[in-house]
């Protein structure tokens, strides 16, 4: 009876129990206590009597039962009671208690007087209409209230959380994290976690059903890389033992690929220490997919965006858009495949400067080499880029307000773009002279300069911005500077520099409007043919420009990626050279998802395990999948879709930790429960590990 | 591009890319490399052509490409060549490969000569009529094999697999554990993984769309309770902090109750570190749910009931039996509301020895203390009970062969049952005499003892086995020594001493029958009234009686389980007297499920964490629970069923590892991945830990 489903208690109060014999608290009182046990079951929740109301408006002989929490603190109006009672139908929905001397007994009218927010209570009564104000009842649906027989406190509220009343119906966000369950009752948290739940399930069902995904769960106590320092450690009771918490599932579904499933997929939870900073947290949960005898990622990206299809359309009810060739949005019908447009890395990198563009936002660069040179490491960052904000401000107004970000050092990860506000004729005509001035150090004129070329192709005019920077010829830097600059536009002006929606306008007609709100209008494509291959960074963000390794290399995302077959004799010749088959699922801005086609070629992983990233002990750290792979593993390749921040998208929040019940705060610490906590040495002495107190 | 979903790959390649020059591998041919990534998707698969047979057999047009493994070594017999393919259809599925001079290039029947088993191929042909030995066409379906046109391999496997091939064929759970992606590939397992696939996803749809439950991922980052030895920790980047692994979702699961969510569930990873004898895993997943406003226990069991049921008839196909009042199983039919019996702790106690008795056998015991007095223990162990196996052996053989097991001690945690076979009419009537004789420091008689009672009561006949053993008026041993005699003898006589089954035989009657598959059929109950705490046990096993402390007691199951009502009055006066809420689920002998009403009442978890276990330092432990309790939480219930016990059920396999992808053997090793595994002293300071040489 203590074995597999129960849990270590007994442990854990044998070993205090016998220390003990003080008594403090007293048994409660049983009647008061037993109470809280036994009270009438709901029979209705308040959105289903609202959905089917006539059935129940004034008749009082059905007897609506209903179970939930006071909302507000309950009131006395002369004669009359009045209170709020919510339940967990329709995210949270609400519906006014009515008590009178003529309706209620005494004793439950007086009860009222000591109750208080967020007690749960059983409440018994019948439906009524709902006077509203102004009794323009035409215009409104039918409101209704409960005229309350009998009611019961099963377990009542803190004044803490009476406290927290008024917060609770203005800014939920603001309750205190400690009290997150507070938090967690009101309605947007109810929706965030419902929505989550039923995306999970949209998710499974379509890889199962329409692909004939299979779902499989693969180890959490995962081996230990002892470079990864992004891992968490899991000492044992062997000595010199540890298990890793896994970053992804990665390995294991390579593994899985060989052993003759050939549709994998699993909600996976993943682990990784890192700094929380930009909404991160330590655990987090991916779609993760792979599938076998694959020949193309194509059939990977199909399955990727039936996913998003019905997501978006079944679940979050929201617009989907994809790119056309004019530029222009155009949205997915339901009843359309969902087919997402593709951008090549050095594509995205000269016309946006990052991998994961905001094609909501038009704001492309524009080349200036011809005109302007670097005077700094102008041999391995030649380029010199601008992007202009049109109509960023009214010029005639005296001191137009630039927002300070855009040009903050403190925004930027090295340098910083410089930004220049056009405010008159004079300065749209002559801008690049007062920066050669000002920023001589920076900038200085192309032989090949031409000044009439040059502000033709700007066309500046009072109350735009032009911000430059300086990129290489092939970036790594991601973002560059200027793509820095754009993140940092569209933040600051989030309506403006929309990218037009093209729509149907009746018959063949068709019209294009940027008058939209970009929060609901979503536009993803896939980002392509990225360096297999990146060079390693050598020096620190401190200095302006990053400084790269002559030699070595790293993978740009991970060494089990395959590279483009055009691009094979690159691999010995020139390994930079390279382009991967890796594909980037990008929503506005977002990365949410990116796979690749994976190597299931033995000797050549061996030969990028050793060769190009000098890993020496590839066999101590992947013998176990280059065994995998030896032993006839087909061809495969696959995907993972950020779960988190795909749900947070459809609920239309910025952070991932409104769809995760108990987040981690940005110390990694739960504030509900107080962990992480210390632990007595004599704990850790079972596992052959104690602390590390000199470098403490 | 190396944010949310990629993993730090970069990291890992960055610290050991500076050291290395050598370059051991070569590029592999570049040719014959590519050739491995460029091939046929498949058209089709095995199972979907022998669905669909007539459209495809004998048409040369009806072009179909297969990807799979090779199933055997393939052979060539005279000009023929003939292969094996088995892709993922049908759990693997298996066609013949055909090649003839006629339909084949010369070059793949050259190249099929290189072929081994495991390789992974692509294969192009058209579907012909397999003569099948005998002609005896009527009576079969149609075969079909692949005449084959051309086929590639993409990519081959190892000479190992080929040695292996010959137990691939005949046992493959004898294949090299860390060759688990070969033992994957067979039939049985890509049955059982497939089938925990769609258990999981039945489960969820049940939940969902059926008892609108919502699917709430909680952290597995959780805290470390000090005192509990079972738990995995995980060490932070801060000093003195750790997280735990959760042995289950149990206190977030409470939380969410007082966070609004009324039905919660999860398919949950859970950890345990203890022995991993009794195939346990130290990572196993459970359904975990929980229900608030609940009044009843019968609304989770109900619940589960719904979730057993579709399990049962929806994916095993398998045949789901209560007990009737005459103890009779019946069956389930498909439409009927499946509704368990209950069977009370001590009835349980009493009649089987355990908790969790396996009902599909008769076996009831025999209280014979009206007869035989204990010599040792008497005061605390006075129960003399005694269990029949009727016509176990065949007396008229002269040494019949008697289970060793049975009676011998190692079988047994403490003291043995004591074994008396009955040979010849002398010994049935007179046994009792030789026990008493020779284990006469056992067992002597009653004051009460009346013989032909006592024959008459047991009526023993030769061939019978009959097993004596003690326990006390209220067992805390779980098994008794006589229940652990009762399952000894269901291993070792599977047939035997079977429950009836009632069945319909047309109109009114019906029939009883014993003679069916104990293996197809299952029978579960609820298991009852458990005691709410047990004494704490205070010597060791290689005492033959447990010995109790006077005072400390522990939980039965966990300290968040509420009392019966009828019991409130013993929780001040004599706890263990009181019963628990909780209840079990039993199929065929295995505990599947546990649960329990909770207590909601802030005072009275307090009183039992303090005044009944002597938790003293309960704030630090559980204080975050009892202010979430303190907040209006509501009344709530719920349980967890152990999924990988359930799957493995539902294959027919004894064992869970069968149903985990990646299972780690007994001393917690995986042995595919080689993890646990040693970390460097410089990746353990990061974490402010060091390895403990001295307890090392």
């Amino acid at each position: 009876m203590r074995s597999t489903v129960t849990s270590g208690w007994t442990l854990l109060s044998r070993a205090v129990s016998h220390s003990v014999s003080r008594r403090y608290s007293l048994l409660p009182e049983k009647k008061i206590t037993l109470e809280k046990f036994e009270f009438p079951s709901a029979t209705h929740t308040i959105a289903g009597v609202t959905r089917d109301l006539d059935n129940y408006l004034d008749n009082q002989d059905a007897k609506i039962i209903l179970n939930g929490h006071m909302n507000r603190k309950p009131k006395k109006i002369s004669k009359l009671g009045f209170a709020e009672l919510r339940d967990g139908s329709g995210d949270g929905q609400v519906v006014q208690l009515m008590m009178s001397p003529e309706t209620t007994d005494e004793k439950y009218l007086e009860l009222l007087k000591t109750s208080k927010p967020e007690d749960s209570v059983a409440v018994i009564g019948y439906a009524r209409e709902k006077q509203t104000k102004g009794n323009d009842f035409e215009s409104k649906e039918k409101q209704w209230e409960l005229v309350v027989e009998k009611y019961q406190v099963l377990n009542p509220s803190t004044l803490e959380a009476s406290r927290l009343d008024y917060l609770k119906h203005t800014n939920p966000e603001d309750i205190p994290p400690h009290l997150r369950y507070l938090q967690l009752r009101t309605p947007f948290y109810q929706k965030t976690l419902r929505t989550r739940s039923k995306v999970a399930q949209l998710v499974r069902n379509t890889l199962i059903d329409d692909h004939e995904f299979v779902e499989i769960e693969t180890p959490l106590l995962f081996k230990s890389t002892p470079e990864g320092a992004r891992e968490f450690l899991v000492p044992t009771r062997t000595p010199e033992r540890f298990y890793a918490l896994p970053q992804s599932p990665q390995q294991y579904k390579q593994i899985l690929m060989s052993s003759g499933f050939t549709k994998y997929f699993q909600i996976a939870r993943c682990f990784r220490d890192e700094d929380l900073r930009a909404d991160r947290q330590p655990e987090f949960t991916q779609i993760d997919l792979e599938m076998s005898f694959i020949n193309n990622k194509d059939q990977i990206c199909r399955v990727v965006e039936d996913i998003v299809n019905r997501i978006w359309n079944e679940i979050g009810g929201l617009k989907m858009y994809t790119l056309n060739d004019n530029g222009e949005m155009e949205q997915v019908s339901k009843n359309d495949k969902l087919r997402f447009s593709q951008l090549s890395y050095i594509d995205a990198l000269t016309n946006y400067g990052i991998d994961k563009p905001d094609l909501r936002y038009q704001l492309k660069f524009h080349d200036l080499s011809k005109h302007f040179e670097p005077m700094n490491h102008s041999a391995e960052f030649p380029i010199v880029e601008a992007c202009i904000l049109r109509g960023a401000f009214d010029p005639t107004i005296k001191k137009p307000k630039i927002p300070k970000a855009l040009s903050d050092h403190d925004s930027y990860t090295r340098r910083a773009a410089v930004v220049i506000p056009i405010t008159n004729d004079y300065e749209a005509k002559n801008w690049f002279k007062g920066l050669l001035k000002k920023e001589w150090f920076k900038f200085k004129l192309q032989t090949s300069h031409n000044e009439t070329e040059l502000l033709k192709e700007l066309d500046l005019k009072p109350g735009d911005i032009i911000a430059l920077a300086t990129r290489a010829e092939f970036p790594y830097e991601n973002p560059t500077p200027l793509g820095r600059f754009r993140q940092l536009a569209i933040q600051n002006y989030p309506t403006k520099w929309l990218t037009p929606i093209r729509r149907r306008a009746g018959g063949d007609k068709h019209e294009i409007s940027t008058d939209y709100d970009p929060s609901k209008v979503f536009i993803g494509t896939w980002v392509v043919d990225f360096p297999l291959f990146s060079p390693v960074e050598i020096n620190d963000l401190t200095e302006e420009f990053p400084q790269y390794s002559a030699t070595a290399l790293e993978s740009t995302h991970h060494p089990f990626t395959m590279a483009k077959t055009e691009d094979y004799d690159y691999l010995e010749s020139n390994p930079k050279k390279v382009h991967g088959e890796h594909y980037d699922l990008v929503i506005n801005g977002v990365e949410v998802g990116g796979g690749s086609r994976r190597i299931h070629d033995f000797n050549l992983q061996q030969y990028v395990f050793e060769n190009i990233l000098g890993i020496t002990n590839y066999d101590a750290l992947f013998g176990h999948l280059l065994k995998a792979l030896s032993m006839g593993c087909p061809p495969h390749a696959g995907l993972a879709l950020g779960f988190d921040r795909l749900c947070a998208m459809l609920v239309g929040s910025s952070s991932i930790r409104d769809v995760i019940a108990f987040p981690k705060n940005q110390k990694g610490v739960d504030p509900v429960i107080g962990s992480p906590s210390d632990v007595p040495d004599s704990s850790l002495s079972l596992y052959y590990i104690k602390k590390d107190k000199e470098n403490n």
